[in-house]
C-alpha cells in the first residue's frame, strides 16, 4: 500500500497543541461564568426579582443541551460510519473537531455576540453552549461532502475557518438583519452544505475511483450508521427548540419538528421504494433524507405554521432529499466536478434553502436576505478555504487511499492465531491475490 | 434464490403516500396547538394566575417524553436488530411504522380523548406526544412476534388497525373504566402483546424451518441487540412515570421502576444459568427477560407499592420471563402454532397480566376489568387483523426467504476487489456450495 | 477448548437468588420514600412553604441522573466492548454487577448517610439513586483492570465489598472531613482505580500470556467501544452537576466539565500521533484518554475556577493519560505485576489524584485528607478482597480461556447453512488448522 506524505506525526501534534494553547490564553484573558452561573447568582436572584432557583436557565436549557450534544458527537458522528473502513475516522476526527471547534465558537461567538460591554468579557452560561454545539454543526456537516478525502490536520483547519466564517455570518444575519432562524435551516444547514461542497470542488479528485472498493458499506457499518440516524432523528426537535423562547415557544417548536420529521420517514421510504425495479429500499435514503424534514424546519420550527403545515414541510422534503440522492449527487459529481461522500446537499444544503423559503414566507419576505448571506459566506469562504487546503502540506492521502482508516489509525489485524478469525491458508490465498493484482 | 410476490414497488409508496396525505388533511381539519404550546399562552398564564414559563407543562414532561422517543426509536428497533440478516428491517421497518403510527395515534386519540368540546378540535402538548408514543409502543411490540415473517405492507396494516384499536381500548379503561394504568401494564403491553401473538397464530406458517438457518443470531447482532436492551432497560423509569401525576407521583413512579428492574436483572441471569448443563448465560433471556419488571410495575408504578414491594414483582418477572423463553415458547409454537419471533409472550404479555394483577391486588379488584378489555381487543382484533393480513396482495416473503433483508433491501455485497474481505477464491467456492445445495 | 471448574450453574444462581431475597428483606425493614417522593408531599409542600409542584426535587435532579444512568449501563458497558471476544462479558456483566450494586449502595449509603433519625429507616429519593449510580461507578472501574480474568460470581464478590467500603470511605471523606468531591475524582475514581489495580495485583496471573491471541480488539468491536466512550463524554458534565447545589452550581460544574473534556480530547490526539512513528492514531487512546479531564474535574467541577481553568486541566489530563498507556502501562505490568486490561490506572486512577490534587490548591489544603482515605480504602480493601477472590471457588477462567465468552454465555455459532457466512470448505481448513496447533 503506497503512502505519500500522510506522515502526520509532526503536524497533527503540532496542531492541536498550539490551538488548545492558543484557546487557554484567549478564555484567560476573554471568558468568565455569566451572572446565572457565577457563585454570586444568589445576590443577583434578589436583585432581578427571581424567587427560585428553577428560574435558572440552567433548568430551561440543559435537557435541550444534553440532547443537542447527543446529536453532535453520536449522531454526526455515527451517520458517517456507514462506509466499510472508515468508521474509526467517522467517529474519531468527528469527535476532535466538534471538540476543538466548541471552545473556538465560544470565542468567535462571544466576539460577536454575548460580550460584556462594561468589562469586554464574553460570559458564559448554557445557551452558549448550545450555539457553541450549533456552530460546530455547520462544520461536522462540511465535513460530510469530503470525508475520506481530507487528513484530520485539513478537517482541523476547516473547522478553524468554518466557525469562523459562521459567527460573522451569524452575527450578520440574525443581529443585523433580525432574521429568525431558531434551528438554523440557513444559518447552520445551508451554510454549512455550501461550505462543505464548495471545498470538496476545489479540492477535486479526477482519479478517486481508484478507491472506489472502499467507498461503500458493508452489513454492519450500515447498522452502525443507523444509530447516528436515530439520534439525529429524536433529538432534533431538541435541536430546534433549544433556543426557542422559554415556554409555548420551545414547545411548539417541538410539536412541529416531532411531525415534520415523521412526515419525511413516509415519503422517503415511498421514493426510495419507487426507485429500484424491485422496490427494494436503499440503506442510504434511510439514513439521510429521513432527516430532511427537521432541517427544512429550522427557521419556522417555533412559528405558528400549524401542525398540518409542520407535515407538509417534511412530506416534500422527504420526497426532494430522496430524489436528490437518485438524480441530483450523480448530476453535481459529473458535470459540476462536486464529489459529496455523505450526500450533504440532499439532507443538509437543499432542504437548509427551502427551510428559509419556508421561513420568508411565513414570517415575512426580509428572512429571504438570510438566504443570501448564508450562501454568499458558503461558498465564497468554501472557496478559499478550499484553496488553502490544497497546498501539498496537510498530509492528505493518495487517490488510492481514499476512504482507508489504515492511513491515520493502528487499525486491529484480523489474527492468524485466532480460531475464530480467517486462518492462514486464506491469509496466503490474500497475498497471492494482492501480488497478482500489484502486476 | 426464490422471491416470490415479494416486489412492493407499487404497494409501499401507495400506501406511504395515500395515508401520509391523509394525516395532512386530517391534520389540517382536526389538530391545533394546545394552550401551552400556542402564541397565546402569555395570556392564558394570565388568566390561570401562573406565574412563571416553568408552569409549562413542556418542562415537566419533556425530558420524560426524550427518554420515551429513545425507547421507541432506538430501544425496540435495536432490540429487534439480533438475527443475523435482518437488522435492516429491524430498525428500518420500526422507524417506518413508528413514524406512521405517532401520527394517526395523535389523532385517534384526540378524537377519544383530547377534544375540544367548543370548537371540535384536538388540542395537542407535549402530553399528547408523548401518549402517541405509548400508543405505538403497543405496535411495536406486536411486531416482535412477527419479525422476518411480514412485508412492510403488512406492517403499516397491523399498526393502522392497531393504532384504531389501541385508541378504543384505551379510551374504554382509562375514561370508561377510571382505571388506573400509568405505565401501561395492560393497556400497552398486554394489548400490544396479546394482538400480536393473534396474528402470528393466523399467519402460521408450517414450513418456516426452510428459514431456519436465519432464524438465530450472530456475535455482532447479539452486541447490537444490547443497544436497545439497555436504553429500553435505562429509561424504562422515564416511560412509567411520563404521564404520572406532577411532583411525587412522577417522583415514585421513578423509583419503584428502577428498583423493580434492578431486581429482574439478578434473577433473569440466576434461571438463565440454571438452564444450561454448564451455566452459561443465553444472550436471549439477558436482552428480554431483563425488562419483564418494567412492564409489570407499569400499572403501579406511581401507586405506594414501598421499595421492597417493587422488588418483589422485579424479582418474580425476572424468573417468569425467562422460564417463559425456556418452557412456555416452545409449548406455544408446538401446540398453539404461534410461533413468537422475539418472546414477546415472554416480555410483553405475561408480564403485562402480572401487571395487571399486581394493580388489581394494590388499587382495588375493578382494575381487574382493563386486563379483560385489553385481552378481548388483543385476541380479537389480532384474529381480525390477521385474517386481514392473509390476503395475498401484501408482498409477504415466502418461507424459505423469511428473516432475510435481502427480500426488502439493497444489501451491500461483500466486495472482491476488497483485500480485507472474502478474496475470490473463497467466493468460487461459495458458488460451488450453492449448486451443490441446488442440486 | 479446556475449561477448567468454570461451570457456574450452581454458583451464579445461588448468589444471585440469596442476595436478591436479602435485598428484599432489608429493603423491606430499612427503605422508604423521602417526603418528596411519597403520597403525603402535597401535604409536606403546604408545611415547607413550596409553592409549587416544580419545587419538587425530582425536577431539578431527574434529567442528570438518566445521564448517569446512561454512563453507568451503556457507557461503562459499551467502553470494555473492545476486545475482540469478550463483548457479551463486558456489557452483560457490567449489567449485573450494577444491577446489583444500585440496591446494595441504596442500603449501605442509607445507613451512612440518610437514616431518618426518628424512624431508623432510609428515605430516598432521586438523589439517592444517583448516589447509588456513582457508588456502582467505583466498582465498574475496578472491573475494568481485571477484564476478561475473572468469573461473573467473582464480579458480584467484587461488587459487594467494593460498595461497602465505599460508603464507609464517602461516609469519611464528605460527612466527617468535610472534604468537597461532587464528582468523585477521590470517592469514585481513586478509590475504584486503586481498588481495582490492588484485586489485579493479588489475582496477577504469570501465564496470561496464553490468552494472548484474545487480548486484542477487532475493527467492529473498537467502532462498539466508542458508543461508550461518546456516552461517557457527552454526558461527563451531568456526572460532575447532578449532586452540586441547585442553581448557579450545578450550572458552573456544567461549563466547567464541558471546557475541559473538550481540552482533554486535543491533547489526547496530539501524543497518541507523536507516539507512533508514522504519526497514526492509537483507538485505546481515543476511546479512554479523552475522558481523563472529566475524572479530574470531579472534585473542583462546581469550584470557580474559571473556564481558562477548567481547560488547563483539560490540556494536563489528556497528555499525562495517554502517556500513561505508552509508558505506565507497561511499566506497571512488568515491574509491578499488575496486568490492567483496559488501563483504569490511566483514566481513572491517576486522573483521580489529579482531581484530588487540583481540589486540595483551589479549595485548601484539608481536601488532601480525602485523598489519603480513598487510597487507604482502595488499597487495603483492594488487597483484603483480592485474597478472598483468590480462593479456589469461584470458577474463574484458566489462563488459556481468558477473554473469552465462550466460558460464560452461550455464543452464536457461525452457521455453514447461512452462504452469506464462511463455508463448509474453510471449516474443514479450521479444523485442520487445529489439529496442527494442537500436535
Amino acid at each position: 500500500i503506497p503512502v505519500l506524505n500522510t506522515n502526520i506525526r509532526i503536524k497533527l501534534p503540532v496542531v492541536c497543541f498550539t490551538w488548545q494553547i492558543a484557546m487557554i490564553i484567549l478564555f484567560g484573558v476573554f471568558v468568565r461564568y455569566d451572572s446565572e452561573s457565577d457563585a454570586h447568582w444568589p445576590e443577583t436572584m434578589i436583585q432581578n426579582n427571581i424567587t427560585s432557583n428553577t428560574e435558572n436557565d440552567f433548568y430551561y436549557r440543559y435537557p435541550s443541551f444534553q440532547d443537542v450534544h447527543v446529536m453532535i458527537f453520536v449522531g454526526f458522528g455515527f451517520l458517517m460510519t456507514f462506509l466499510k473502513r472508515y468508521s474509526f475516522s467517522a467517529v474519531g476526527f468527528n469527535f476532535l473537531i466538534a471538540s476543538f471547534g466548541i471552545q473556538w465558537a465560544l470565542l468567535m461567538q462571544g466576539w460577536f455576540g454575548s460580550l460584556d460591554p462594561s468589562t469586554g468579557k464574553i460570559l458564559i452560561g448554557v445557551e452558549n453552549l448550545i450555539n457553541a454545539d450549533f456552530c460546530v454543526a455547520g462544520c461536522l456537516i462540511a465535513f460530510g461532502a469530503v470525508l475520506g478525502k481530507v487528513s484530520p490536520v485539513q478537517l482541523l483547519v476547516m473547522t478553524l475557518f468554518g466557525v469562523t466564517l459562521f459567527a460573522v455570518e451569524e452575527y450578520i444575519i440574525l443581529e443585523l438583519l433580525h432574521v429568525k432562524d431558531a434551528g438554523g435551516s440557513m444559518v447552520i444547514h445551508a451554510f454549512g452544505g455550501y461550505y462543505g461542497l464548495t471545498i470538496s470542488r476545489v479540492l477535486y479528485r479526477p482519479r478517486i475511483h481508484q478507491s472506489k472498493h472502499l467507498q461503500g458499506s458493508v452489513y454492519q457499518s450500515d447498522v452502525f450508521a443507523m444509530i447516528g440516524t436515530l439520534f439525529l432523528w429524536m433529538f432534533w426537535p431538541s435541536f430546534n427548540s433549544a433556543i426557542a423562547y422559554h415556554g409555548d415557544g420551545q414547545h411548539r417548536a417541538v410539536i412541529n419538528t416531532y411531525l415534520c420529521l415523521a412526515a419525511s420517514v413516509l415519503t422517503t421510504v415511498a421514493i426510495s421504494s419507487l426507485s429500484q425495479k424491485t422496490g427494494k429500499l436503499d440503506m442510504v435514503h434511510i439514513q439521510n433524507s429521513t432527516l430532511a424534514g427537521g432541517v427544512a424546519l429550522g427557521t419556522a420550527a417555533e412559528f405558528m405554521v400549524s401542525p398540518y403545515g409542520a407535515l407538509i414541510v417534511g412530506f416534500l422534503c422527504g420526497i426532494l432529499s430522496t430524489m436528490g440522492y437518485i438524480f441530483i449527487s450523480p448530476f453535481l459529481e459529473k458535470n459540476l466536478k462536486i464529489h459529496d461522500t455523505c450526500g450533504i446537499h440532499n439532507l443538509h444544503a437543499m432542504p437548509g434553502l427551502i427551510g428559509g423559503i419556508v421561513g420568508a414566507i411565513t414570517a415575512g419576505g426580509y428572512q429571504a436576505a438570510g438566504i443570501c448571506v448564508a450562501l454568499a459566506f458558503g461558498i465564497v469562504g468554501g472557496a478559499i478555504v478550499g484553496g488553502i487546503l490544497r497546498l501539498p502540506i496537510w498530509g492528505d492521502p493518495a487517490d488510492e487511499n481514499c476512504y482507508d482508516d489504515e492511513v491515520y489509525w493502528e487499525v486491529p489485524e484480523e489474527d492468524e492465531e485466532n480460531p475464530d478469525s480467517i486462518p492462514p491458508i486464506l491469509e496466503y490465498n490474500n497475498h497471492m491475490i494482492h501480488k497478482q493484482q500489484e502486476m
